[in-house]
């Protein structure tokens, strides 16, 4: 009966070690080159050979030297790729004509040093802002870091690009199909962070399996889709906002139309854990909200009223101080530019109902006060008129926030 | 020369003592009638005879019964009214059908005392939502409020409408212009408040002058544009946000197109401190932001970058902190969905010019430090692609905010 079953439901996925280089083919070195205090903060990831590869950047207008550059040599390149560069400590943002030198300057140096163009390396960059990259350190740190690549050693890389994310983020697993196995290994550093002066995501994916360009980049937006794009700290939107994915081919699988949601599955594997843990580690966070709107008309309706709710600050600052305060979440859905029945619409906190046909259901307050006291909040919001549905990814928000970002001096 | 200028040129303006009862042809009363704790939760606002009106409602698609139930009465009557009546501590929201008939008796009720059809009275309501009035004590506070109504105490209905403002807003002027004088006054209750559950703005505006309703209501919209509408504390918009204006004619003097702008100055007059007020006293505000947008292609732009930068939680953190951190208003300008080229963008901060041709000005960043530590703070931002321009007025994000909004229970 195999046969008859569709591939996608013969797919397995198990967690493994070794985060970005847990896929083969592919190697890492990070080094300490001294833009920052911290141990390390400089890394290469580098193919055996070449590797198909994708990249989604922030929609912000300002936008980082390294971002242009990237999507430069993503346009050169064709989706052809050698290794990434990146470093923590500096954004090379608003940093002008120099800045994109800088930026140029850092691909080259690892080119020169791998043997491949520089069209073919992508650069990201994370830190303070409108501040020169220490040209001199990055290219002797570039130069040391691709001298020492080698396979497994992705946790390293993983706390290079840390700012003043709280704990590491990376993530792998092996996706079994029934015509072979592949890896995806992933890491990122967090949103709401200090140091950027602004909210700076970076997401990097490897995989293993033989993949397109043009395939891998419909993927990689596809499960952003869900995970890093639906997740807020605090709605901001940085200048270096970027996400990367890689495939060496080296497992041998190829990804074709039947196999596709495979290789989806396992980049949504890596990146809602990855995802998640940009939340939990947002400045200030205490609790992880996650936002679901349901029976709405189109998704987009549904992701625009659950993002509102994710980033409303009475909101945020009732999750906070486990106030089953329903209003302020009917009141968010209404303001969101999004039509729906007021009337139909009903409201529920881990599942307990505090509000229908227009009407409180106050002698539930206590149970979800309950609730609200987990470090993770469901709010589940029906709008009733339609079948579309999403989820948006959130966190309280905290004295503690307001601490971080108002203590900060440039 | 006099009869070449133009008439707008004619006016004169100066504040003068009374709130909403300064213009003649207005009675109030204010009383307590047990909604809350507080001295007074009740006012109503008569006029001698019978006033044009016009109204401004929330935008939000959960919408309290007084709400609908002022905008059915003003459809009726075509904009003439005799009367308001206001109560605290009750929003009547998310109340139902029973709400719906608790708002329509408030209004009869007025009515039966005053002699006059039910559809021309006005209702507000703020308070805790939910909630359903205990009309009983309503309907006795309606009734001692019509029987005790007299000239000149417009000062305790600016009281009663209070939830946890921290002060009294009211404002009047006697605008003269070349064809007699006419007084404006006015009151407010603020946004960012603890007990409705939400942000609920409540404005009340009076005018002696004769005014049609249809200009009215054009000059209050235009009015609101610029002053209640170009506010921010959070970026919530509540069930209850109501703005009326009423206009008595007692004054004598007939509003016509030539005389359009000095209702509009008289009405701008008495708005602009009402809503920086309102800032000011916003839930934990420590600095007011008047955020302006410049060389914007159309005004909406302006208006939507200045809004995108006023509500930005990492801005209004770095104003708190006395953190001149241009690049937190760069990001935020490039996130508000406008277009325009960042390397044509110029910030200042009071004056100082911080960000210009996409790179710092870092030496003037002490200077614009200094600036920061005042109460008011200016933001000026060119986007150098157009001749339109606005202002926004927001205020600082502290840990008191938090601390008012997670503390709370219901």
């Amino acid at each position: 009966m195999a046969d008859v079953m569709p591939a996608t439901r013969q797919i397995s996925i198990t967690p493994i070690e070794g985060g970005i280089t847990a896929p083969t083919g592919f190697r890492s070195a990070a080094v300490h080159c001294g833009i920052k205090a911290r141990p390390l903060d400089l890394a290469v990831i580098a193919v055996d050979t070449f590797a198909s590869i994708a990249g989604i950047f922030t929609t912000n207008l300002a936008q980082a030297a390294p971002v242009l550059i990237s999507k430069r040599h993503l346009d050169t390149s064709h989706g052809i790729g050698c290794a990434i560069v990146v470093n923590s400590g500096c954004a090379n943002a608003c940093t002008g004509e120099e800045g994109l030198a800088n930026a140029r300057r850092m691909a080259e140096a690892v080119a020169d040093a791998l043997g491949c163009p520089a069209e073919q390396v992508l650069v990201a960059s994370t830190g303070v802002i409108g501040v020169a990259l220490p040209m001199d350190r990055v290219v002797a740190g570039i130069q040391e870091a691709c001298s020492s690549l080698a396979h497994g050693k992705g946790g390293d890389a993983a706390l290079a690009i840390m700012t003043t994310d709280p704990f590491p983020k990376e993530h792998a697993v092996r996706v079994t199909t029934r015509r072979g196995a592949f890896a995806v290994g992933a890491m990122a550093k967090g949103a709401g962070m200090i140091e950027p002066n602004m909210a700076t995501m970076l997401g990097f994916i490897a995989t293993d399996a033989q993949v397109t360009p043009s395939l891998l980049h419909r993927a990689l937006v596809e499960s952003a889709r869900d995970t890093f794009n639906a997740i807020t700290v605090d709605g901001e939107c940085s200048t270096n906002d970027t996400l990367f994915a890689m495939a060496s081919g080296t497992s041998g699988v190829t990804i074709d139309e039947e196999l596709y949601p495979a290789l989806l599955d396992g980049l949504l594997s890596v990146s809602e854990p990855l995802a998640l843990g940009i939340v939990r580690g947002g400045e200030g966070a205490t609790k992880v909200i996650a936002v679901s709107v349901y029976d709405a008309r189109t998704v987009d309706d549904a992701r625009q009223v659950a993002r509102t709710i994710a980033n409303s600050p009475l909101v945020k600052t009732a999750v906070h101080g486990a106030d089953p305060n329903w209003g302020r979440i009917v009141a968010a859905a209404g303001r969101a530019g999004v039509r729906f029945d007021i009337q139909r619409v009903t409201v529920r906190i881990g599942g307990i109902l505090l509000f229908e046909n227009g009407l409180p259901h106050d002698e539930s307050a206590p149970t979800a006060a309950e609730i609200l006291k987990r470090d993770t909040v469901d709010i589940e919001v029906s709008l009733g008129g339609g079948d579309a549905s999403a989820t948006i990814w959130g966190c309280d928000l905290s004295a503690e926030y307001v601490r971080i970002n108002g203590e900060y001096r440039t």
